[in-house]
């Protein structure tokens, strides 16, 4: 029985993660596998300092800075690309499936701009290129939408897949707190980056909703297409607001398919705080997958950390010990392009607020408009004034669905009113219905 | 391109939903098996009445109902057995191995108390014996146990994978209702069977159980060492205090791995409100599963149904279509028997409900016994003198982990006092830590 050689491509959070589960759960991956997996190499830019923690950890395999020999080693069966970013990674990427290797990625980057010409690569060379470990951490998401789902044709998916953003959200609702005051705790506990961008601009759940809907719905995606939205702006009273209406503000990332198009979308929303989805607080992920048979289903785990990730790299090895029959997987291997929606097309209900004068026929003014519209209102909230400024007044309302376009209609009049003083705060609702 | 013939031992809710699917997402299952799938038979009790539904459903693929010449068909390529019991179901699983077809099942008695055989002999014809629908229905949480998770030591599981009990015990603590009120309605609405004692007595959820037990662990399950419990006990006052505590009471499943062995229960218990687990409510079902690596990770969905079942049966027949390699999976090749504690070896915190005599000392004497078992209380509730009987008071305790053993000393002693009025109500908390 030959041993399966792996080679990491990088000693970081989740090259380390990889290598102690490979390691501590030997025996258990053996039974599973069916033949023993073992690291075989990995290549880091220090190797004392990655020699230092092995000597910790009491691995041993061997350690190199040079990444392209790692690659062509004919005794490497399977790279694992954890090193992220651009370069080196597609590089190496592209040279180990050139040589017939399978490769493991966490780089949901690489995946969501360069898949489908990496996927042509490895159906060329009739290996294998998994990447579970890069949507969702530890949550087998990509196997439940691609194998566990595979009856179905899926409706639309909705996911928390951005842990950094989510910790965020669920401090600022469950203390009151500004955006900017958490972030600053959040880089300092190491939860965020120094330069947050990826994480709360959306880039990064863009990365992920664009591998989930090329699976979802079997079509190639252009990232370009992607309308993204972070959540930098969330102020406090919308938080508070949104509770007051029974709904949590989060981070979403959503993919619908319409029968125009695809609806692909990264914003925060309004979710009813009944739905698990608005439940799921701190750094953990979950996405909801509504298949036209099964219905919805909720997958829920920890979205990053060395052992979660390292869990999913791990499981994609074993797959790819256990079973070259399907290496690329299904629902990749011809991809066909739909149409991609722009915002101006979307459909949802919206919740809306702005400043208003304290005087009467306000409130007919804006409701009017929304009449006009034929726009339908599911709650209007008129709360007092506030302590700074007692002549205007704070309305809140909640549409029924509405066409985007339509309701930026209703936004531009209702900052065309005297009456109103603030531009409109608007956030769409996910109802995940 | 050679299409896969289907043979559907059963055109009951779930063959008519798998019937179903496979005519509906023809075009993703052609795309996602490489090759097509059809429906090439089906037996049935009733031919007459399976063709008028096939008519209505604009369906057509030849009905019989002599099941022994379908098994032995030899255009039919994989068998799936939908027609549930004993007899016919298990000769007729048989004769399709023996006969070198692949089956998939959605029969959970017969995987949990014949699986040994049935796999052993699904090894030694090399096909595959699949059974995710058995287990909560639409969710793949088979699949995500063996194949998403496989990196793992799985330390615990614990689910909501009897709907119908849910369905009870969401009503009740939503509406404050009795057992068997709901349970009647219930029974009107078609969600609980004229019999119901498989569902509320956990009989059904302890199949399941088995079943993702022997999964997570390795191991052979002798379904006679499983701990069972019903919900028809449970009180309307006690989901009330459990409310009060922060806590909802849910029929669990639980698999735990101790040093001495596994804990394998079904009961009902109270979960902290906060835990996504509790909020499982209606019919839906959820299992979480704690692996060594990646931490907890819960999977959700529904339990039951036509297509939600269908769904779990196709993709099953395409994991078969699509993946030769390993077709019994990993987890169930080279089982190995691990020790079942027995109840009085379990360890958890309690909940425990007791009506006292409305006199100075008696709280001091009830306290006195947990000082002396060195039992932690978490939380003592004494409530008011209930209307109907002004002389007794209920206390309710909420105890810190204990072995069951010292619990039973416990309640034997409260109960022993003469100031304790009432047999002591005991429920198991698990706080899914």
């Amino acid at each position: 029985m030959n041993a399966v050689n792996i080679g990491l491509l990088g000693l970081g959070t989740v090259g380390k993660g990889t290598a102690t589960i490979l390691e501590r759960n030997a025996a258990e991956i053996l039974r599973r596998a069916g033949v023993p997996v073992r690291v075989a190499g990995a290549v880091v830019r220090d190797v004392a300092a990655a020699q230092a923690w092995q000597a910790d950890a009491g691995l041993s395999f061997p350690i190199t800075s040079d990444g392209d020999a790692l690659v062509a080693d004919p005794d490497i069966d399977i790279i694992c690309e954890l090193v992220g970013g651009e370069e080196p990674a597609l590089r190496w990427t592209q040279a180990a499936l050139d040589a017939g290797k399978h490769v493991v990625t966490a780089n949901k980057a690489l995946i969501a701009t360069h898949g489908d010409a990496l996927f042509a690569k490895a159906r060329s060379k009739g290996v294998g290129l998994r990447f579970e470990a890069g949507v969702a951490g530890g949550i087998p998401v990509i196997k439940a939408l691609r194998e566990g789902l595979s009856a179905n044709r899926i409706n639309w998916l909705a996911g928390i897949i951005n842990g950094t953003g989510n910790f965020i959200l669920s401090e600022m609702a469950s203390h009151g707190r500004e955006f900017a005051d958490v972030l600053a705790e959040a880089q300092a506990l190491g939860y965020a980056e120094a330069d947050p961008t990826f994480d709360v601009e959306g880039i990064d759940a863009a990365h992920k909703l664009a591998i989930l809907a090329s699976i979802a719905f079997d079509t190639t995606v252009d990232f370009d297409a992607l309308h993204i939205e972070g959540i930098s702006s969330i102020q406090p009273e919308d938080v508070a607001y949104a509770a007051e209406l029974g709904y949590r503000i989060k981070h979403l990332g959503v993919a619908r398919r319409r029968d125009a198009g695809l609806e692909l979308r990264v914003h925060p929303a309004l979710i009813p705080e009944k739905r698990l989805l608005a439940n799921v607080d701190g750094v953990m992920n979950a996405v909801v997958i509504h298949g036209d048979a099964v219905g919805p289903t909720l997958h829920y785990g920890p979205g990053a950390g060395a052992e979660p990730t390292g869990s999913a790299v791990v499981a994609d090895i074993i797959d790819l010990v256990r079973g070259g029959a399907h290496p690329a997987g299904a629902g990749i291997d011809e991809p066909k392009a739909l149409p991609v929606l722009t915002s101006a097309e979307f459909r949802c209900p919206f919740y809306l607020r702005l400043e208003a004068s304290d005087r009467p026929g306000v409130m007919a003014s804006v409701a009017g408009i929304f009449g006009d519209l034929e726009i339908s209102l599911e709650a209007i909230l008129q709360k007092e004034p506030s302590a700074l400024d007692e002549s205007s007044v704070p309305i809140i309302l909640l549409t029924r669905d509405v066409d985007e376009a339509c309701m930026r209609q209703a936004t531009t009049r209702l900052e065309a009113l005297d009456d109103v003083l603030s531009p409109v705060v608007t956030l769409r609702v996910e109802t995940l219905d």
